[in-house]
């Protein structure tokens, strides 16, 4: 199987990564995304796709936010949510991450969104049901270690392509600690599939992988050289809790050179928008005026990101 | 706005607390609860009131046993019920109050529950969501800091309608630890918009804030003084969490004073009832032969508080 | 009442042990089981049978696991379940199992889902709803202290009976930690109501109680003695957790000894099914090639597991 997300018939069978999704999966998603955004206006905000589908949100690693966005896409869906928070159970009894999913799968799990402190851990599930032919149960990636974290990518997509609508005359600007960010690189292959011509990343040498500029992308270390007439920029998050020191002089410094302040953003275009995956550091990566101004679009991409949710799972239930 | 909690046309916008709700709000609130009462009765205890809502539990202190109250109220409305225990979350990525709501908020949330330690959060939301335009999602107060905790006093008034009918002549003590109570104010407040003529309060010095004959209740430090032909004993829980030592000799000396026996009610009608908001401390506020005996309406507060926030759940739903 | 799980009209009140059922309730549980398992293979699996309905998973011990089982089958019949985890609330503020219990009931519960620590809390808790009038409301024990785990019980007896058809006809060996399980013992008594001939009890002697013999079975203590022309091999959990050093060698040691191994299970007969309660320690009481292998059916009995927890709650809501 030469992608592991796709069935023999072409379609979404997991969402593992946004790494190799051809274009036409992508544009499907957003495109099935766009009428989950109505649902959401509506007085019952509620669908019967997933009626009676077990949903389980497995958690290796705590996250209320993104639990909580898979939550409330899998119930407008009318889907049983379970939610484990495995760290405080099986795994303290040795049972192995194999033995959880063969466990779930047996009180039949239709759907698992995992969240894992280890890169691959969904491939691994992935692969596993695929070896013991449950193709029938579905795996959506809700954050790997610092592999990927594909429906923050789709839904960055889906609100680039909601407020420029073409993707291919964009100049667009990642900004902040690509190394540690396991957005950033699905977020340039996303781009790149979907013909953005010019991606820039930008940040301190300590904080930029030597290979990004294999990825096709341009690499900034002065902001205002990066911003220069770009059409969107994307703030990534300070991953505090991953920086082991040393690698910062500290908040107030970063802030300084690669904060995103008003008076660095007017190198932008007019019309830019800033985006952020949240939660933000305020003060740190972004300012407040910009953070809560006119060209962010920060909160719609929430909004965005329960309809892509609901639409992935919606794609992978019909599958 | 003069009432935050009262929208343009004087309808329940939010409850976040009972002083300065006008009394016909307060009956309607009652009136509401009413009929609630009687779906619990039932063999399908399930109305579509809340269907395809999202309410959100947000708990930024725990207290299991007064987030189930709400998730029950709320499921039996149909509403889509999420918990978010934040003290282990955001709140520790140095995500901001505001910026959590306003997340929650891009999430189409239609209803907040909060519970704070700090008084006042739920009137900061509150204020925050009408600074931002979003005045169709409505906060619940579930408890903030000392301050309020309206759906327990709202349950209280509940009570004492169902068993003495009328407020006009009724005589009422609120015994204990006034002065760290987040309820005794609100009960205070309520009795007395509802007409009760007599609200009596009754402790130690230590646990009586000063300023409470303001609010035009009799003090007393003698309990059976206090409770001389009292028709409604509301005892307090004793806040051992948040006693800070030194206020009190010791939980023993406390219920020689202070403690409900059957002894000291006997001061009281003969009709009188006994309220307690729960968990209680036997054998520090109350006796167990008190708690379990034919004076106590304790469990049927607990019955009645379910109706209660059903009925405000469904009156800002519909406002 | 001579048995506390059976009402008046002999049908199933609450389920707290599998010791003392009579045969014809045993039988009942698993033939109303049969057609759950079809439920699960449906594409809505959902069924109307606890529509507003109240379940609380009241969980004084965590166990993800278990509480997962009974969640996903109340969900599937329709019910609101409300999960609770006690150790970090009311538990620490003071109040007792009890209060808990009857301010649950205030709140209109249907069915208590019960673990504890203390063997005899569900009993208690069923005791305690009858002296107060509350028969309406149904206990499960999900396990209590070393004590009973019923359902455990149950859905081994519904796996043997699916792939055994005949209970009179089999020798079945329950092997390892029988002294720390709370299942052994449902075990033994289930597989003698239902007409097992014979039951063999296999370990070291330091984890064989020394009553066991009274119960009817043959003791071994040696592995492949006692697994000779076995039909039934029934793996027990080696309780880490709950042994106090000094028992047990090592690991290696028990597993050299009473591992089942490949080796080992040749000594059964050539048709033999391995049964284990799960989370496996895979290397200490099985080998991963039996848990993996042919005659294992620890799988299926996860799946059965739901639809007899589903037959237990539904009897208990029709009764």
């Amino acid at each position: 199987m030469l992608n592991p997300q796709l069935n023999k018939h072409g379609a979404l069978q997991h969402l593992l990564t946004i790494d190799g999704l051809p274009r036409e999966i992508l544009s499907t998603i957003l495109d099935t995304a766009a009428p989950f955004t109505e649902v959401a206006e509506r007085e019952v905000k509620k669908l019967p796709l997933l009626r009676g589908k077990s949903v389980f949100n497995l958690f290796f690693e705590n996250s209320t936010r993104t639990r909580t966005t898979f939550e409330i896409a899998a119930k407008r869906l009318s889907a049983d949510v379970i939610n484990l928070n495995i760290s405080t159970s099986s795994a303290s009894k040795g049972e192995s991450l194999l033995d959880t999913v063969d466990n779930l799968c047996a009180m039949q799990a239709d759907m698992f969104v995992v969240r894992h402190a280890m890169s691959g851990a969904p491939f691994l599930m992935a692969k596993h049901l695929a070896d013991t032919g449950q193709e029938h149960i579905h795996v959506i990636n809700a954050g790997d270690g610092r592999h990927a974290h594909p429906t923050q990518g789709l839904l960055d997509m889906y609100t680039i392509r909601h407020y420029k609508k073409d993707f291919t005359r964009l100049v667009v600007a990642i900004v902040g600690d690509v190394l540690h960010s396991r957005v950033a690189r699905s977020q340039i292959s996303a781009l790149t599939t979907l013909g953005v011509p010019e991606v820039r990343v930008i940040g301190p040498k300590t904080l930029i992988p030597a290979a990004v500029d294999r990825l096709g992308v341009r690499v900034f270390h002065d902001m205002r050289a990066g911003l220069k007439d770009v059409d969107v920029v994307m703030m990534l998050r300070l991953q505090n809790e991953r920086m082991k020191g040393a690698l910062l002089p500290s908040p107030q410094e970063f802030f300084k050179y690669y904060g995103l302040t008003a008076d660095k953003l007017a190198c932008a275009r007019a019309d830019a928008i800033v985006m952020h995956p949240g939660p933000m550091n305020r003060g740190v990566e972004i300012d407040s005026a910009v953070a809560d101004g006119r060209h962010a679009v920060i909160l719609p991409q929430v909004t965005f990101g329960i309809a892509v949710r609901m639409a992935v799972m919606s794609m992978l239930a019909g599958s």
